[in-house]
């Protein structure tokens, strides 16, 4: 039995119109491509640029890396023998090329929709697709394991195992962790780091200004990689005498450069940095290295969006642009103009509000400043706003060692990133009592990125956490209150407040502020037949399912929970009293979340009360609109209407 | 409300000898030391050393990091203002030194023992005690939190925060981040590398073997420091000029070494290496540093066990000897001949014997060969072993991706340290239905090193991973069936099979290995009364508190469910069915363990029985043995015993 939920595959396909696509829509699979002669590639690169401007434009995706990465996507599927040889995308935002040249052109108008092609690489979609991605850094490490498994399992001929990784995702612990033990085990690893000096917003951390930096220092490269090929052809050099070349790698060096190399300091091989737009130069290098043995890095510079000046000019808004008109550049809007702002927006001005009142309170992200907004609070106060990096373990020790000292860390990360700090969290925060505000971004169903990005097992995460406090608002104006009470003087220990991806319901949500009762429900509504208790914004598809059911005669109460912990206790009290049966609704995981709690509050204080529980199943979620996902879990208000009916026949 | 489980506090003192101890006897604080004339500092590190080996002697804990460190804590502690100034200690086994200079030394008898000193830095012992500490490579970036806290706060005098790390820690991908985030903000951090070359084994990864090469070049880099240090006298160089002394540095190096220096790479100002057992140097050294702006790094190399010749001589074997006498070094050892092995070593052995049968079988672990008993294999097959350093992430993924080419692999992490590697587990293993098999030690209560290694939370984070299999055996021949199943051919997806720290209870453990099926359990006793539920090696507990009930004439039947998940639906209709009061037991959070499951699933199939539910309350639970944490948290025989008696007179 699979672990993620059954969707019905889009598998319709559109041919390549091959007056257009002349190339491209001949090519099945990278076999195809690699019958090509290597003049013909140019071709292949400006197809894939113009099919992804033209696809991409109406229907939304990632766009700026992939066409930054062009050139490398062809020159790696032209001298590497795929899908035996394996490469690894490192989050996979550059990887369209990648889907375009292994068979999956024809279904790309279904990217990102429920039951087509996942926005991200995919093990269950394709055999090109060599490992999950979507959370960064993984890369170096995953393939890694893939080629000492090829040297342990004799693969013959030897399998290659190619991880390609960018200059943000290459700055997390996880990559670093990967070039640590690539280093040292028994393997031929090659790494290839796709420079662009960008992640979605610019680049932090050290490691990226030192990346920078040696790009300066171009020349020297290039003449060490020539009197590299010339030693090696002259066979003063042999590949496997790794120490060696090191040290002519460094006495080159001291000579022409003053530059540190990190990577060779690491004892991993180090070649670049190279255009990454010089096809025919990356296709002569990779040919030249990809045989050596030992782990080796290869360093291409790129530009992110190249190929579509509206994107080169502009990269950061265009990582994900939404919909465009190719010609112009122009990006087609389709909100409305007196719509709700997001909820990030909310969370983003509130935080600015906040913080102009206490100069305790600071703001850290993990390198989604505008993502989640905190760039508001980097425009107000850049001094008080920590963008870390890739590197949310980092965000929250850091948190702990601010709030330790007075100050009140407000640590905006996206539900799923967050995972990666579960420890954090435990160990070096809610073990410390210490007044962290965890902002959990994009929790709940995400739609469109799919089951890597779902937010969906925070609630149970946390709520383990001994002393967390954990909320979740039923609409901005909420969100505001949840805040500035978590951020009030004297409150002690880590709270989190969970809110969705996406547009609120409330124009008008700047509300003062006002203190809430940590532990306190609201009563949203009085009835006499079913009792429903929900967390969150899905409160609003419960009071559509009520109103559906006021229609047949069923009259319900909904109480809303604001707090999965503390429970709230008067709350529990007066609806178990009633006797009445309890639906419980949630937008997270079945396991671990508010339903449970509220089973397990009914059974410890000796209540019986017929109890159905609404959350995602406990599969993993695939990708498609949030509408959609929330039918195909059953959480949406026709599924909470159908609960409510069948729990009330059932009691009669 | 605290969220750490109330326990009486030991604070009984024993008065130093003031004729064995006559300049520590004399110390309340740091104050104290800081009044003491330099040259008297000799003889404090060597009434530390006797104070440590004479109470390590009797009352056993770390032992050979904190003898290493004598030198580094006295110098500290004199140069900096502490509490004012922060001394964050990374892992905290080196840190009893600290204790005895902090106003500790009179309660150092009661260190690791319930109620008493923790046996690792803790900020609710002591304000010299900055951070939780327990979990590696956290110290950068919850110093780099104080440095920043003192910068925003304008704290006068500047308040200093120091970040001391050893050689091991610092490879730890966390470390990482904080390096790379510390060279970028406004911030005077000072790290402190405490390099001995080894973690709890020796070390692994290429920074390790960096950092050793490092050493080689001292010359140069104290010819580097003096030159520094004339520039500076000479006004030629200031201290906020960073860039220009950093192309100093690496001009230097140009021409007297052909080293890398990684730090410099990232833009960290490095000193060193110097002799971290040299006090009059590291004093001078702070001395001249401690001021500078921006951040820096002192590297200090350090002899594991120093002072006292067998823990020199062989420092793993003396991280934490157990007690010995102090004129020999002899071990004084508390087993007794026949009895049971540990579960590491039936663990280990065991997977030799599977590995022996199936060469796609290798196993990971994460800086723990010995604790894990992974050295057994990396005995018998080293090429199929895989000791990744401190990088549970890395392990997790790097598993991953030998898993998706063919390899079994079994990683081998504490249960506490595995929550470093949630999300790995969730995005590089779980999503992709890789069969990984997750070899979870010291699960459950470990008893005197406290809240921080408890092993409390695995049921709750890993049964809400969809797809996941969570199992416990009951005992050491469980545990060799549960691992030869889940390595069986063809099974596929992951599955964590959790155990715990110490010995097992059968002397005849190797027993043939049988197939188990997934998510089924084994009826242990009939009874009529009352039926308990139970998970893992606690069901002894469970035996003993039956007996008791029976010898009242109470009646109790007993389920060894063997899998948290799938949980076993045949054992769950039967038990529903009989309506009788139900009990559940488990040595893990009473969050989202065996009885929320419990609960969850009658609710779900419409049964209403009481249940009790026996767990570790949700809270921190700290140091003590394992027998009186049993007792405090209630889930020892008696208190399982008084549950059933209750439970079956509720039901009268």
């Amino acid at each position: 039995m699979s672990s993620t939920l059954y969707t019905p595959v889009d598998d319709s396909t559109i041919a390549l119109d091959t007056t257009r696509y002349p190339v491209l829509a001949g090519m099945e699979s990278p076999a195809d491509l690699r019958r090509l002669p290597q003049e013909r590639l140019p071709e292949v690169c400006a197809e894939i640029r113009d099919f992804l401007i033209n696809s991409l434009s109406k229907n939304p995706g990632h766009f700026a890396s992939s066409m930054g990465a062009v050139e490398l996507t062809v020159a790696l599927h032209y001298v590497f023998d795929t899908p035996y040889d394996r490469i690894v995308w490192d989050v996979g935002h550059q990887a369209y090329g990648h889907k375009l040249l292994t068979g999956r052109a024809s279904r790309f108008h279904t990217n990102r929709k429920l039951g087509g092609l996942c926005g991200f690489p995919n093990p269950d979609e394709s055999e090109y697709d060599t490992f999950t991605a979507g959370h960064a850094s993984n890369a170096i490490s995953a393939a890694l394991g893939m080629s000492i498994a090829a040297t342990l399992n004799n693969d013959e001929p030897p399998r290659r195992a190619v991880a390609v990784i960018g200059d943000a995702s290459i700055s997390g612990g996880l990559a670093f962790e990967g070039l640590n033990n690539a280093a040292n085990a028994n393997n031929n690893l090659l790494i290839i780091l796709n420079d662009n000096d960008m992640s979605i917003d610019r680049n932090v951390g050290s490691l990226n200004s030192y990346l920078a930096h040696l790009t300066t220092s171009k020349s020297y490269n290039t003449f060490r990689y020539r009197l590299y090929k010339l030693l090696k052809k002259l066979h003063l050099f042999k590949d496997n005498n790794r120490g060696r070349l090191l040290r002519l790698n460094n006495s080159l060096k001291s000579f022409f450069t003053k530059e540190q190399n990190i990577f060779e300091g690491l004892n991993i091989r180090y070649f670049g940095p190279f255009d990454g737009h010089d096809l025919p130069r990356i296709i002569r290098v990779l040919n030249d290295i990809k045989d050596m043995r030992g782990p080796r890095i290869l360093h291409l510079r790129t530009v992110k969006g190249k190929g579509y000046k509206p994107a080169e000019d502009d990269p950061a808004n265009w990582h994900a642009p939404g919909k465009f008109d190719p010609e112009s550049g122009r990006k087609l809007s389709e909100s409305k103009p007196d719509c709700p702002l997001k909820y990030q927006d909310v969370f983003g001005e509130t935080l600015v509000e906040l913080a102009r009142t206490d100069n305790r309170i600071v703001g850290i992200t993990a390198a989604m400043l505008s993502g989640t907004s905190v760039c508001k609070l980097q425009e107000a106060m850049p001094h008080r706003t920590f963008d870390v990096g890739i590197s949310e373990g980092h965000a929250v020790t850091f948190a702990g060692g601010l709030a330790k000292d007075g100050m009140k860390p407000v640590v905006a990360i996206y539900s799923a990133f967050l995972q990666r700090a579960y420890d954090h969290i435990i160990h070096d925060v809610a073990l410390q009592e210490l007044p962290v505000l965890f902002a959990i971004d994009r929790a709940g169903l995400v739609g469109e990125d799919g089951a890597t990005h779902h937010g969906l097992l925070d609630l149970s995460y946390l709520s383990s956490i001994p002393g967390m406090i954990v909320a979740s608002p039923r609409d901005e104006i909420m969100l505001r209150h949840l805040m500035y009470t978590a951020l009030e003087s004297g409150r002690k220990g880590p709270m989190a407040i969970r809110y969705p991806r996406g547009s609120g319901r409330i124009a008008q949500w700047r509300q003062p502020m006002k203190h809430v009762d940590i532990g306190r429900g609201e009563k949203l509504a009085s009835g006499d037949d079913v009792t429903v208790l929900s967390l969150g914004p899905i409160a609003s598809e419960v009071s559509v399912a009520i109103g559906q059911a006021a229609a047949k005669g069923i009259s319900v109460a909904h109480y809303d929970m604001i707090f999965l912990k503390p429970l709230d206790d008067s709350i529990m009290e007066e609806v178990a009293r009633t006797g009445r049966p309890v639906i419980t609704v949630e937008d997270a995981s079945i396991k671990g979340g508010l339903g449970s709690a509220v089973i397990e509050w009914l059974s410890d204080h000796g209540y019986s009360l017929p109890v159905h529980r609404i959350g995602v199943p406990d599969k993993f979620i695939p990708h498609g609109t949030p509408e959609q996902l929330y039918k195909l879990c059953g959480i949406d208000a026709g599924s909470i209407f159908h609960a409510i009916v069948s729990i009330k026949q059932e009691r009669k």
